[in-house]
């Protein structure tokens, strides 16, 4: 079966598309430029992990859509707040409408290349933060899918009710490459280790009891 | 009340603008350019209809993202199918996708700039052909909008029950300048009357006893 992953270059969209090649699916991944200040460097680690399994990479550009939108994630708006990961701080960096505008650009795609299934990295820890990555945002999501395709596409989240830690369990498994993932907010190469991006990556390695293999300015934990 | 009004030049999204303003709402507009035939003849009527309001108008370049979609209705595919509106020839015209992605980039406009109403010109007379016109697809966007703007934003339809007839007759009342709008799908400037989509708003003309104020090669009706 054709599916699309979507692939960010972080390390749980490489963990959905090391999932979707476990469970046999024929994969398509898709990455967007939208103007994000580590959107440079996700793209990059995206083309890399995409290569890495030999499956075909699209980047889609839409900076030019959204690079206007209100988000301090966005190379417009203000810096990236540091600490915890769902600290009520981080929802400075929640892009309106961003996974959304996503999803339906995903849903073309597919119906266009006959692709049946939309694998999303959407989780459990970006649910207090992020309203478009919550199971009620996915529902909805999923039947605009189903009801524009009259049937033909539909979403799969299999990370839905994992957190982080889950996901990176799940991640060892089956062996993804994470020393090619991208993480880090920041418009910086070296990730900083104390945005929330950060932050909540290095807690699930720590939680693993496996070293992170990207390189970090910090690794210390912060408070929430 | 700030609202956004999706505006394509053609003459339901102009009878929308023209009660949103009726309504008393404070109305932005926004136009998408996606790789259609008759893009840049309804993007010129849009810009038109919105100085004829006097309402600020956004043109969103989508060319790049949609061009490549398979439906008949873009540059990229077949000829425009000739006939009746609900015909099912019509549904090579379908854009997969589209009114999701449409939905969705306005979605992130109005939470940009603080608009809590998406104004779509969906309608009854779409409803056989075009899936994402549907009430059930209305029902589904609605729902991503306000779960992902967590309840600030919601989509308006004045015209989900209604036909082409009774909108056209609705817009005579509100005196919607009707000779500025575009409805005819062929790449062509003068509007060929043959196509499903010059049918139909030829038909609602007939119906409400007006004469269509716009140019055609022809005027005749053709069977279903």
């Amino acid at each position: 079966m054709k599916v699309i992953v979507s692939l960010s270059g972080g390390m749980d969209s490489a963990t959905v598309l090391a999932e979707a090649i476990a469970r046999g699916r024929k994969v398509h991944t898709v990455g967007f430029t939208y103007g994000s200040k580590h959107n440079q460097y996700e793209n990059k680690a995206a083309t890399a992990i995409a290569a890495h399994y030999g499956v075909p990479f699209k980047l889609i550009d839409l900076s030019g859509i959204m690079a206007g939108f209100k988000s301090d994630l966005l190379l417009s708006g203000g810096d990236i707040p540091e600490g915890h990961y769902e600290a009520t701080s981080m929802s400075r960096t929640v892009v309106p409408g961003r996974n959304t505008i996503f999803a339906a650009i995903l849903l073309g795609e597919a119906q266009s290349i006959g692709a049946e299934e939309i694998w999303l990295g959407i989780h459990a820890g970006d649910h207090a933060i992020y309203p478009d990555c919550r199971p009620e945002w996915l529902i909805a999501m999923g039947r605009v899918m189903w009801e524009a395709s009259e049937g033909k596409v539909g979403p799969m989240t299999p990370f839905l009710k994992t957190n982080k830690v889950g996901i990176l369990k799940r991640g060892l498994e089956l062996r993804v490459p994470y020393q090619l993932t991208r993480t880090c907010y920041k418009d910086q190469p070296i990730s900083c280790g104390r945005c929330g991006s950060c932050q909540e990556r290095l807690e699930a390695f720590r939680l693993n009891q496996v070293e992170d293999p990207i390189l970090y300015e910090s690794r210390e934990a912060l408070a929430k």
